[in-house]
């Protein structure tokens, strides 16, 4: 199966109690693309401005990511995000934001784009995303990104879109907001209620939880001595848990699963540099070893044990 | 192997947004004891007052529960603590404590309490911990609990008992604070170097991990829809996991695993209602099944994935 992502191409300046980097190649559709690759065929749509040159363009086309719907819009600047993080890497603190090309973004998908049977939309304005998932008519597994800007702001055309998708990703803070549930379990039985087969809850440190109509499966963060920089985590598992959902086809609790592990693990590999340093050069066989390991970190017999009475 | 336990046993008055309770029997030593009695033989150490009588006292003395110990102060007033919780259940607000009979505590061991071959140093002052900790010098393994006040006033003589345990049970950010290292898998190894060869982060509804020289596990919370009251699931938690180690007898990295599974549990229901009120009614069955449903909820197969380059 093929998949095709819609959301932001941008340069990011990133300080962490770590170090700092400036203009480093990121944006939500970027990671996604580069993680989902290592999976499946993946069509990026985004814009970018004159600053995104050929040494960029050639750095986002690995193998598997397909770029012609990238959009350059003559004379535009490419969306820029500056913001830092303090000991606690689960907050990120904006200290700058220039929307650039992005501002007057509107998606145009080549049909190729629209053939995907797999469709993430990112974190963008609702609006956009329901376009795109009009226009994506045959794809079989869509998911979801959001955030508390479009949850206060946009919150109806958000619910119009959730109806239409089958998979929310959003963190456990973002949950209790769209759904006014302090109860993260309620939270998401009250999304499936509007819609979608499934929700995953994004925990951060504390990892990722997966709750289905009638199933519940969650995983911890791969343990990490040393964490740089959290940008773009959530999409790097986004991109390894929608391009794990391609690669197999199936859609049954089994394969959800598995799409949690590779989500997790891509991830992992993403905060232990800066911005999508260490994905970059990330080997398969990193991976499926990373996967082997968080599943016995996890794995747990039921020794034989009498309780009593 | 027998457990000893030293700890509080108190009257607890909590409210919490789903309702609330006058002098529920609590107190750290109470809900551990009920939760280890299930797996095995525990010998409580606390102190109460007048106001404890003959029915308190008949709660606590369920099978398996060997009071003893449990030393009456004449003209004393059992340990109270009122609290309330809002939304975020993961903080406690605290609207009283009175410490009555504890304020001049020194636990007094009989020969049967000396002789456990598993202690729990309940979250009390270290003092009291290193003593009682020197009482029980056959002990197979000896765990602790502590908290930000310990940390602050007295870290000297806990880190002195620290070197004396086999494992260390801390929410993060106690483990956080303690070491004064922000990454939780690197204050576990700070922690382990001290001595203690396996620390437990107790890490809320978002579960517990279990670290040790060479290993890591991690268990998420069993998933609930309603938690009515979580004052205890960390003793209620200490209890399960202790247990199984009691009647596991063994300590290698398998048993630990099932006490972890063993804990969430009874912590789970701990929190389903009030005080002891779960816990008390508990049957062994409901104990078994929660347990197999907790591996259920973890457990993933490696399918077979082809990871490109």
């Amino acid at each position: 199966m093929s998949i095709t992502v819609v959301g932001s191409i941008a340069f990011d300046s990133v300080r962490t109690p770590f170090g700092e980097r400036e203009r480093m190649l990121g944006g939500t559709a970027m990671h996604f693309s580069l993680a989902s690759s290592f999976f499946a065929d993946v069509h990026i749509v985004g814009p970018v401005g004159d600053d995104w040159g050929e040494a960029e363009m050639a750095t986002l086309a690995r193998p598997g990511v397909h770029t012609h719907d990238v959009e350059r819009v003559p004379g535009g600047e490419t969306f820029f995000w500056r913001g830092h993080y303090d000991y606690d890497l689960n907050t990120a603190h904006t200290d700058d934001t220039r929307l650039g090309v992005f501002a007057e973004f509107e998606p145009k998908l080549s049909e190729d784009s629209r053939a995907c049977e797999v469709l993430f939309l990112a974190n963008i304005q609702p609006e956009l995303q329901l376009g795109v998932r009009e226009q994506c008519d045959r794809a079989r597994f869509v998911a979801l990104d959001s955030m508390n800007l479009w949850i206060d702001t946009a919150r109806d055309v958000l619910l119009r879109v959730i109806e239409t998708v089958d998979c929310v990703l959003l963190n456990d803070a973002e949950l209790r907001m769209l759904t006014g549930e302090p109860n993260l379990i309620r939270a998401a039985r009250t999304v499936i209620g509007w819609g979608p087969g499934s929700v995953v809850a994004k925990q951060g440190e504390y990892g990722a939880t997966l709750i289905t109509r009638h199933g519940f499966f969650s995983l911890p963060a791969y343990p990490l001595e040393s964490v740089l920089d959290p940008t773009g985590a959530g999409d790097t598992f986004a991109g390894g848990f929608l391009g794990t959902i391609a690669a197999h086809g199936g859609l049954d609790e089994e394969v959800l699963r598995s799409a949690m592990a590779h989500g997790t693990t891509l991830a992992s590999f993403n905060v232990e540099e800066f911005g999508t340093e260490r994905v970059s050069r990330l080997r398969p066989a990193e991976i499926e070893a990373r996967v082997h390991e968080l599943g016995e970190m996890t794995r747990f017999s039921g020794l034989p044990l009498p309780v009593r009475g």
